[in-house]
């Protein structure tokens, strides 16, 4: 905050002060777009989706109703379309929106099943139902606790299950943990299933959770804001295969397919239950006399009012680069991941957190100085370890060469999470990446 | 969608394609900037207010850590804090967050009140607590409903208020129903008092409300989505007198203050609530061996993980502006509203909705053609009447020379709404519009 006025005050600023304060905002802020920020999940800067959301900012627009929209409405619906059939769904049959991220899209999911299972709840509120429980992998997303807590279940009833080696769901974990909710005279309501996990980028085995969700006659969500793109692929599709099962899907074009912030559809297989879930027919905003078709509005389908417009970077980018554009782009970084897998499995000094090649994008690794290269495994070592990789993600951003995350998960102590999303990363900053882990993490 | 190819394909589409659709996007999109373009709260384009949104797009990161978007970050929460102030709270203590709009601000306010009297329900979910009721203007907006519904009070449980003429809550009203519900065995929880209600722009009387939840220890939300903007303005921030007292309050800088779209805060009087309403406490996001500060990061205070960087373009444009700037462009829609008043409130043909000077930039009048003038009230005219407005606003988006929203509300049949909140707009604006009415309509 130091050289850098950011206080309001009551009389205007000159406009080469502005122009100054615009200078110093991109000074001081992270090139995200750089293609060795590996921070995030989404990253990257796509010109073309960059053009598309100028264009949006200067159309100025919202998305609640058709006659303030017209072309951004139609793009929205066509695009979901062409998701849904990506997904599977028989003639991209069903219903969707743009929401503002996975965490609202997920909440949407849990929402709709509410309604689909014990749709008096909207009317009667959550004493209407049985205690009601959700399913969801102890290394999903944390939207889906939070979802949990805001909607009124609470997150007791939020069942965490057990992951395999790799992090993906053990459906047979399900099972047990379904039947030990009925049997405690709970409900099982809803299931969520992982397609590509924050931070191994696992995919939980959907086609099994589905025959479960079938069993029980439960909802089934999957959260694939992280791997959805990879429906985009014909060579990595098959990692999600069982979608297509699925009642609803959470799906973030931000992520991994480059589109800026913010691009988040949630994907729902039956007609109608959106709007029968949210609706509350505000006559002044969506008139039933209006002089077009008023199903084109879709204001009251969403738990927003005014809805930004996410769209048309997205559609725009699908139109510049085809299909075959995006594939390119998630092939192409998930090489890349493979190529840095392949680097360093064997490469002294470092140690995956899991075996066996990623299945998506993340790798999962620790890197150990030399002081602790010899030492026996233990508390103490453990304890050392676990301060390596905050103490060098601290001076890289110091030195301000490359950003990549870390964080512990279950009983395993801080670990590099490396991610590959943005297509203008190469080979050499991989190579670069993995000599700054090792010049500033030599000495510690 | 005739001469507009909407289709997403495999391959990629030429640059010189993607411009034309671009031309064509914007061709048959709506000038929601024009001065002319009445239809909607959020009007007008503020050129600074653009450039802001181009730069965040450029800059393309996310609000939910500190480190990758320090400078956001900061701005934010001293925006927040000068918001507060504007407020009245002392010193401008509290908490806040830019969320993607009103709707979602409201939806933050009914769940921190629930947190703070009731926070056992985050855990053990809505059946840990008691039969909880919530209390709004009949004429608030539809988003108090709809947080009802989604965070399970159900809608039902949304206890409606009766209002004077003008649209505001009568305080009597609230403290009978509050008795009432007291009678029943449930438990007041919230009252929403709406600073600017979207039809009429009434504001209801928030210090008498205020005392009433003193007197019931309720939690007093004021929504100010849209009349929050005249906190800018001494002459017309005594409307919102005794906001001070509330405990949390929507403010959208998106509708009156001109702000692209999206902009809306939620500002909460008691500091630390907000987190502990939210926050699930993420390790791999959210790390507490960073090296600064983490209560800078404000990801696991929202409802979203990743969160859209809504601040810079507002805080852009007070800096260019300064708060006077702002008073400025109010005081203006509010001159410009009242010409409207005087001008059509003895005009042949007109008749308002309600009586006296208008609150907010609302005005809200039936246009009359020539062929009811002299029809004696009854049904008959009133079925009449009723279609006037949708058929003139029908040949206005025909004619596409300006759009002006109309709605039923109670037992009033269709009507106009006027709102002016482009400080573009003019008299002859408000001219034309009348001429434009009576061109389109005298023959109906």
């Amino acid at each position: 905050m130091e050289g850098f006025n950011l206080e309001l005050s009551d009389q205007p600023e000159s406009l080469e002060q502005i122009l100054v304060d615009c200078r110093d905002t991109l000074k001081y802020g992270v090139r995200t777009g750089h293609p060795r920020f590996f921070n995030q999940l989404s990253t990257g800067l796509d010109i073309i989706g960059l053009a598309g959301e100028w264009l949006t900012s200067t159309a100025n627009t919202n998305m609640f109703t058709y006659e303030i929209a017209p072309v951004f409405v139609l793009m929205e619906q066509l695009t979901l379309k062409k998701m849904r059939e990506m997904i599977g769904w028989p003639g991209g049959e069903g219903d969707g929106l743009f929401s503002p991220g996975g965490a609202i899209s997920n909440m949407y999911s849990v929402m709709i099943a509410r309604y689909k299972y014990f749709p008096e709840v909207k009317a009667k509120g959550m004493s209407a139902a049985p205690r009601l429980v959700l399913f969801t992998s102890e290394y999903s997303h944390y939207s889906i606790k939070k979802a949990g807590a805001a909607l009124g279940f609470g997150t007791e009833n939020v069942i965490l299950l057990s992951t395999d080696e790799r992090g993906r769901v053990i459906p047979a974990d399900l099972e047990a943990k379904i039947i030990d909710a009925k049997q405690k005279g709970y409900v099982p309501l809803f299931v969520n299933a992982t397609a590509g996990s924050t931070v191994y980028g696992a995919f939980d085995p959907i086609g099994e959770i589905a025959d479960i969700c079938e069993k029980y006659n439960l909802w089934l969500h999957v959260d694939g804001a992280w791997g959805g793109g990879l429906l985009m692929s014909r060579k990595h599709r098959h990692k999600l295969s069982g979608i297509e099962r699925a009642n609803s899907v959470t799906w973030n074009p931000h992520k991994m397919m480059g589109v800026p912030l913010q691009c988040s559809a949630i994907l729902v297989r039956e007609k109608g239950i959106l709007a029968g879930c949210n609706s509350m027919c505000a006559g002044y905003l969506f008139q039933p006399d209006k002089q077009y078709d008023i199903t084109y509005d879709t204001g009251d389908k969403a738990i927003q009012c005014g809805r930004h417009v996410d769209i048309f970077k997205f559609w725009l980018m699908w139109k510049a680069k085809g299909t075959i554009g995006f594939e390119q782009h998630i092939d192409r970084c998930l090489e890349l991941s493979q190529y840095l897998y392949n680097k360093i499995k064997n490469r002294e000094g470092y140690e995956m957190v899991f075996d066996g090649v990623p299945q998506h994008t993340n790798v999962c690794f620790w890197y150990i100085p030399p002081s602790l290269r010899g030492m026996p495994d233990g508390e103490e070592r453990r304890e050392k370890l676990h301060k390596v990789a905050p103490k060098i993600k601290a001076m890289m951003m110091e030195s301000g060469t490359t950003m990549v995350g870390y964080q512990p998960q279950g009983n395993k102590v801080n670990f590099f999470r490396m991610v590959i999303s943005n297509p203008a990363a190469t080979q050499s900053d991989i190579d670069f990446l993995i000599d700054e882990i090792e010049r500033l993490g030599h000495d510690l």
